[in-house]
């Protein structure tokens, strides 16, 4: 007999990161970081978690629209799930009623990519193995099956990403034992926080240049004036060599940011994230034939395959930034790779946050094995905080992330960290 | 003394219309049209009632969500939220925690809308004069000043949008003469809903015909074949003078909207509407190249300014729907129609739903008498059902809409209809 799905819980858990100004920025001053977190039981020995990621007010509104979507789940077979994962995403996104409110934006896909997250959590631990490899095990034609190209095709035709996968088929097995061996590139932003001292930051970034980091990103958008001097200091700190990426977390305007790159050009940033509008697909394209020799990079606010697609059409960013937990899980986050993939552009996920390392590690060693076959111009964000909560925490060495081993998605978190960041609950908040 | 606001309520009303088919696409087959409503109390005599525009499940996740927005609002003094409502507009959409789950996307930004509906009620009834005529009133100045100009400014500079009010001044007297004594031109949608049969279909084609209407709309999408029979059907009893649009609700691909339009053009459609996803400016704008000289409609799903700005800049839509329920209200529907007129495109808004109609005809009567001074190519949907729920429902004379007389946005339910349509514990759900 195979499992049903009999149940759903949800876990509203903050993180009080704004105590300390972790995770500060020019549009967010005291972000808590927040898991509207999902199990999904079965009357079998599985279980699915997953998330999405909020920073605080207005997680418990994802909690409520998780409910709502895994409610779509409850009853089912999951053999018969994990059969058609491209049929559950159409089922997770394709309420109608639901879909009303976003579609495909918004609370309600934050919550089916904690649905989709959480599914894919008890596939892998159904067959034993971690998402990546389950991924990169697939066959090409698997590997498409999984994404919804109603709305993608134009861009990349289904055929056509079958053909891709296939040519870079010969190379898996030598692909995954490298990132075995030395692992997936990766860069801190845990130095830049906007909140941070002066003296803060020059601390971190030195003990970051001597645990082996090559690429450092820092916050911008304040003021131009203090831009320049955190920007400078961080110039002087890693040397010409290392590279430096700017954030601007969406505070300028499409002109206000051509103004300050010209100011901010001399201190040689590799990208500028975030500048505007994450909406802005053409003021983004603006901005990257203007500022140009400095890239664009955009995505953790790009709310789902449709808007990737245009930002590629446009010519509009350099990096694509996806992210674990506002993209509706691995079936919309291969769909942006495989058009990444054909429009030449390097996927260089988000992962500022709790959780979002530990899931989003899993799609980018399928992205290097199974669909670009490239690291080059390739980094994964890294932030140091909060992975001791989770069971199968990230594990990084010389700036590289290692695969996880374990079976499932890595995004479990142990009972006792949920227990104590429950909100308002929990004894963290109580304190 | 001027009056605080106290306390928020919030009603999750909803409406079994999915028992008739009223409202059914091809996306939507089975609407209950629903109202996300609240209700701003205060200390003095004065309340404001606004809503967003759901199809049914989520509306209780808008209702959560609108208590959060609106505690933004909580001990507020009134006098002071009318002195700056452009201050209003970026308190309501600006907290950082909850931006993050849209940003100005979905479910939080529904609730924006709701939030902002509500304050414009309060102060129109205030003043006592109906949100058109208080929006009329006010000087090009003031009215540009309500808009967030941060993701526009680049299309449309502020100083420029005070220009071309200030050039249409004028004739400002006389078109609200003009409005009071004639209306504003409707188009209906009554006729055209997927669920119904042909018979139903052409009975209420030709009471549409004897009512005075020159504009009928019907929805697309199910097969083209289906789409064929019902387009001849309609196309013969309005005949070859009337205007006969197509809606697709967003089901098609960019290239299987070029082909479906290619067998449908020899039934002469004014525009196709929604043919794919909302998100694809770069898709319509292909898509408007390749079925001219029919036109492409789009703006009910538009989640923001910053995606109709990019939709006018990219020639991707001859007409733009913007939507009272889906942008946060007049402050950012100005923006629209402002861009709107600076690009030529004419805005024939999105009414199709419980409250939308009431709502936005004060938008539709602002465009013509202060913002685009044209009538041309312009018509705003009219759909026949469920306004005796409201206060101060439409009213409409010869295919016209009049414009509401009593103060305020027009918005506020029958206490009675509140009560019987709260789901699920209302007398209609409780049938």
């Amino acid at each position: 007999m195979s499992a049903r799905i009999t149940n759903v819980t949800t876990h509203d858990i903050r993180f009080p990161t704004s105590r300390l100004l972790d995770g500060s920025d020019a549009m967010n001053p005291n972000p808590d970081y927040s898991a509207a977190y999902v199990i999904l039981h079965t009357d079998g020995d599985v279980e699915g978690h997953g998330m999405t990621f909020t920073i605080g007010r207005g997680n418990d509104l994802c909690c409520a629209a998780i409910d709502a979507v895994a409610a779509l789940l409850v009853g089912r077979d999951i053999d018969g799930l994990f059969a058609d994962m491209g049929a559950v995403w159409k089922l997770v996104t394709g309420d109608s009623q639901l879909r009303w409110t976003g579609p495909e934006k918004g609370v309600i896909h934050l919550a089916a990519a904690a649905v989709m997250n959480a599914v894919w959590d008890m596939y892998g631990k159904h067959v034993g193995k971690p998402v990546w490899r389950l991924l990169a095990d697939m066959t090409p034609r698997e590997l498409v099956a999984l994404v919804d190209w109603r709305y993608l095709s134009d861009a990349l035709p289904p055929a056509e990403a079958i053909e891709r996968l296939q040519d870079k088929a010969s190379g898996k097995a030598d692909r995954i034992a490298q990132m075995q061996d030395v692992g997936y590139p990766a860069y801190t932003t845990s130095a830049g926080w906007l909140g941070y001292s002066d003296d803060k930051v020059r601390d971190l970034a030195r003990q970051a240049i001597a645990a082996g980091w090559t690429h450092f990103k820092m916050k911008v958008g304040v003021s131009i004036q203090d831009d320049t001097r955190r920007a400078r200091l961080l110039r002087d700190e890693i040397g010409p060599d290392r590279f430096l990426m700017m954030d601007a977390n969406q505070v300028w305007g499409v002109e206000e940011t051509i103004e300050n790159m010209g100011h901010l050009a001399e201190f040689d940033p590799w990208w500028i994230e975030e500048p505007t509008s994450p909406d802005d697909i053409l003021g983004h394209a603006r901005i990257a034939r203007e500022i140009a020799p400095i890239k664009v990079a955009t995505g953790e606010h790009c709310h789902n395959a449709v808007m990737f697609k245009q930002l590629m059409q446009a010519d509009a960013i350099s990096f694509c930034q996806v992210d674990s937990c506002r993209l509706a899980g691995p079936n919309e986050i291969i769909g942006v790779m495989l058009m990444a993939d054909k429009f030449g552009i390097p996927v260089c996920p988000h992962a500022g946050g709790v959780g979002l390392c530990e899931l989003i590690q899993h799609m980018s060693f399928l992205d290097y094995i199974a669909i670009s076959g490239s690291l080059e111009n390739r980094v994964l964000e890294y932030v140091d905080h909060l992975h001791d909560h989770f069971v199968d925490p990230v594990r990084t060495h010389d700036g590289h992330y290692l695969p996880p081993q374990r079976p499932g998605f890595s995004v479990e978190m142990k009972p006792d960290s949920i227990a104590r960041h429950l909100f308002p609950s929990g004894a963290e908040w109580q304190a």
